[in-house]
């Protein structure tokens, strides 16, 4: 088999077979391949796509380039959750001990944040004690013992799609459905879950721009767990503004805190909520939508999600006290109220702006393993539609000097526009894809 | 300036500016981008193409990569030739003393055979004792005394021409008509010459396969020409079948000898001809085509072409007696007679297949710097849309064993396909793109 060869069948628009796609991703993971042929062939794929059956075949393929978990020592049926990323998306740290609550195990390999998106591992780290770098062998017991372990992604999971993924990065080629699709459905198979629902972003603070475009990525990736034999679904989310009200990692962990206490309703609430039911449906704990969805609001008011939150946080190491007195959260030395310079509808959010302005604060990276501020941050106090007055409180920003606050206001204040035209806000829920 | 801005911009169809052009060529040229990103902008470009603008800016920045010959010291109009490369087409050993007979300036830079297609350094060569290693200096020392040097091409000139072509040969970006155009027409224009001559072949020996790419490749050159201040015309002519009756080197030879004597008619000069008068016109000698055609032809019937081809062959130290005695080329030792087996009209030709039957013969090269028999090859009996009866001789090979023959005989009789279908022969110039 020839590279080459197969560069130009893919780039004259042919499908290719499963050995010659196997053929590519041992030569990427093996590196026998030269990067300047891999990045052809991403470009290729990018302008021809690829078929369902390519995609599952390049994200089995991945899978395969390394070691996947065994999770056969777990108990029960294991399902995950999957986030493409946005700002103020804190939905797995209330999701999860939720459904644990419930009876499901979570067994769930987590990220740090880069760029304007948030990552769970850093905001659980701002909870005093917890650990997020557990064994597998420990973290498979933990789930064993309380339903609910989160860690951190161990390198020999997919290794040739680490290697590809660099080089998307640096080629222009990320933005290809296919290649996005097999990226994360190939980790999620390697994690070892038997089910997993997808939170497909859409809108100007997520990867997916429009909603045909999320769609289509999350149809492919439905597609993929569909062949690979993972029940996979797909909700479909706005991002078009700040999921939560809190930006941030100690303050995301205070806000999921008040949602598990049932203090909080709003939409960060109602994308749990919906993405719970179809956890709780792909995990057989129900097949009804409503009952799934009403057995999710019981827990928080009965307190059992907040509780398996602090067994949780116990377990992992970490100071469940948090859960009664946030104040134990990290707390940022200096804070800067900002107000609406006019009076007018908030007629547009531009989100990822809105997470660069938590960047600007201290809270997100810019770079791979740069240090960042845990307890810096914003709170919203208004989103899309809402009309304000001049001097209301537009948010409270959150960082270690009052400079940093000002260039997070100046930034923040740019991703909001105030007018008197319509604004047109997504639903919180868009679609579901099953 | 990012290399992956200009990728993304370049794969989401928007032009790149001079500047970026100047950018990419730049990084190319001193390695300071990496082959991967290269590569992914080629296969942008394969996907996109470039404007008119884009291709012409792109051979400029290719031929500012390098050095340029400077031939302002070679009084009077120098004109130049390229052929996009076919089998037995041996028009610049027949048109270049034939129009420097006429008063054009003929300072050539040909290359090596690789593949199928010849090279006219590899014909010269077999003429004993000829030199086609000549510094510049004496190239044009020798231009102003005769007329005419053909020498091989300089490493300096368009380095970054060359970078790319050896990464679009192993990434599937070869047949790009934009690349295709730039990377020829940066090739001749810092060669130097006023005026340029275009021979495009089409039909299954030549790279561009049928009409409408072989169209859009001459009007691309001839584009570039225009904006980059040299006259340029375009011929498209057949290579749907061997265009003169030899292949191989010393037969080549043979073949120009007999049609500067006027010895031969036919396809390849008829080429010639209508090349000839192009660079005629191009070369301020006549503006009217048929009277250079009628200048061309007299040349030959006085034997002031073959005078100067003797002239030529003298001055870079070759045994100019050849023309009055071809036995004193190489002559193979071993030869074999093919026949047809049966009755019938040649009714295609795989004229790549039959350069192939060449290679077979020791003729010509399948990787660089191969060494080559010059005195092996075909003499073709027949063309396309003859009638043969079995047993008629289709072709004589030669070569230095009998295996060889055998081996070439093999391959020939596989690419000549004898039926009582109807043929459909291209005429032998197809257009002109001026």
């Amino acid at each position: 088999m020839n590279i080459v060869d197969l560069i130009i069948k893919k780039r004259n628009g042919h499908e290719l077979t499963r050995d010659e796609i196997n053929f590519f991703i041992e030569g990427v993971t093996n590196k026998t391949l030269p990067d300047y042929q891999i990045s052809a062939m991403l470009m290729a794929i990018y302008f021809r796509s690829l078929t369902a059956r390519e995609t599952s075949d390049l994200t089995m393929a991945m899978v395969n380039s390394g070691k996947s978990l065994d999770l056969s020592k777990i108990e029960g049926i294991k399902v995950d959750k999957h986030s493409t990323g946005g700002v103020a998306d804190t939905t797995t740290l209330i999701l999860a001990p939720l459904v644990a609550s419930l009876g499901l195990k979570v067994i769930k390999m987590s990220g740090r944040g880069l760029g304007h998106s948030g990552g769970t591992l850093d905001k659980l780290e701002s909870i005093p004690g917890m650990n997020t770098e557990l064994s597998i062998d420990r973290a498979i017991n933990q789930v064993n013992e309380i339903g609910i372990a989160i860690i951190g992604q161990t390198a020999e999971l997919t290794p040739a799609d680490k290697s590809l993924y660099a080089l998307r990065d640096v080629t222009g080629t990320v933005d290809s459905i296919p290649l996005i699709a097999s990226s994360i459905m190939s980790k999620k198979l390697a994690a070892g879950s038997d089910s997993i629902v997808l939170d497909v972003k859409v809108g100007n603070g997520a990867f997916m721009q429009d909603i045909e475009h999320a769609r289509e990525l999350a149809r492919s990736m439905v597609n993929i767990g569909d062949r690979l034999g993972r029940r996979t679904c797909a909700v479909i989310s706005a991002m078009d503004r700040p999921l939560g009200n809190n930006i941030g990692n100690s303050l995301e962990v205070a806000e999921a805190i008040h949602i598990l206490k049932g203090e909080t309703e709003g939409r960060l609430k109602d994308v749990v909520i919906e993405l719970g039911a179809y956890m709780l449906i792909l995990g057989s704990i129900t097949d009804d939508i409503e009952v799934a969805k009403s057995l999710l609001e019981r827990n928080i008011k009965n307190g059992k999600g907040l509780d398996k939150f602090k067994e949780f946080i116990k377990a992992q190491g970490g100071d469940s006290r948090v859960c009664d007195d946030i104040s134990l959260l990290p707390v940022a030395p200096v804070s800067y109220t900002l107000r609406a310079e006019k009076t007018g509808i908030i007629t547009s959010m531009e989100t990822a702006k809105i997470g660069m302005a938590s960047i600007a604060l201290g809270a997100g990276r810019t770079y791979k393993d740069e240090v960042i501020d845990l307890s810096a941050g914003i709170i919203m106090h208004c989103t899309l539609g809402d009309r304000v007055k001049e001097g209301d409180i537009i948010a409270e920003l959150y960082a270690n000097d009052i400079h940093k606050c000002h260039a997070g206001a100046d930034i923040l204040t740019d991703a909001i526009e105030i007018s008197e035209n319509e604004s047109q806000p997504l639903p919180t829920i868009l679609e579901v894809i099953k």
